[in-house]
């Protein structure tokens, strides 16, 4: 395939989703198409698995049941959106890929890194993103962020959420330890703008001939 | 868990289905409580999983999502019905469960044994049925049974329907070969009188102390 898979990672509350907004028009006045997208990306029968997996609050579904059916969502947007734009020789970026279920159900919930290797793998056939970009933010920030725009009280599912939030920035931390090479890690506790230029500059120092 | 699981395999046109109908009320005789299921069972969210996958009339789902898909819904099952029967000691009966995946999805769809063998074990904590009835039935003889009720003539997706089946047949030859004291097979070319006897018979065999 021609084209370049770029991935964003990291636990909610470091900004990602706003720094793909912010540096897309850069990246689009570059050479080459980009596709930027998150699962289920408006893929129709993973948009409805999603609805599935949200749609129950949690009550029913268990974190293997979880992990399953993200994987069978993960497949359909990779077949019908990643992979015709990367065989176009597109630039594509994801907010968030395989890295996640294995921060989230891997560690998070404590599912293991191996069985959640095993099932991105055989989702995915292998593919790998070429550049994972981490953004890595202390969890009691990043909670803060997240409360920010909030107004009750913190209750026992925040403390839960801290705990889990904390499992999560843990397993990134150890996943980008051992590849080093597929990853660069971006500090998020920074500015937006700071942050945003860190990214750009990572994807442009990695791509810079194929640009 | 004190309960009894028997599962019921066969490929399409063996006749399952009618025999667990007729040997029910038998069964029902006896000492232990009954619970006759199939997957996903009116288990709400496996019936959602299921209508995805069958809306989809194939045309997006590739073998692999459908095997996540089902692994998904059969665990769902598994926790919301099986499993609390089995608890309270009954008798479960299930038409269809882990080794359906094996055989339709591992030989007939070519995603190999050891593939769907992990993602069964991954969805069902590893339980196994105390007994299965394996129907077995030759490829002709069950493809006219399932002709008998259409009036169209075979065409092209017939012809691709045989060979499934016949992998799919030779798969649970395969299965049976390998976990002899788990199976007991049934000729179910029979008439469906005596394929429910047989049925019964090795039921009764195999669990004669316990009813």
């Amino acid at each position: 395939m021609n084209g370049i898979l770029i991935t964003l990672e990291g636990p909610d509350g470091a900004g990602k989703t706003s720094v793909l907004k912010n540096i897309l028009p850069e990246l689009e006045k570059m050479k080459q198409e980009v596709v930027a997208t998150r699962e289920p990306g408006g893929v129709r029968i993973a948009e409805e698995i999603r609805q599935i997996i949200l749609s129950t609050e949690n009550r029913e579904i268990d974190s293997k049941t979880e992990l399953m059916l993200f994987a069978a969502a993960r497949r359909l947007h990779m077949q019908e959106k990643m992979l015709p734009a990367l065989r176009e020789g597109k630039l594509v970026i994801v907010d968030r890929f395989i890295d996640s279920s294995v921060a989230y159900q891997g560690y998070g919930r404590g599912l293991g890194v191996e069985v959640v290797n095993w099932l991105n793998e055989f989702a995915t056939d292998g593919l790998k993103p070429d550049l994972t970009l981490y953004f890595d933010i202390d969890t009691d920030l990043a909670l803060a962020r997240i409360m920010k725009n909030r107004s009750e009280e913190v209750n026992r599912l925040d403390l839960e959420r801290a705990e889990m939030h904390r499992k999560v920035r843990q397993g990134y931390l150890e996943i980008v330890a051992k590849e080093p090479e597929r990853f660069v890690k971006i500090d998020a506790s920074q500015s937006l703008e700071k942050v945003a230029t860190d990214a750009l500059t990572a994807i442009k120092e990695r791509f810079n001939s194929k640009f």
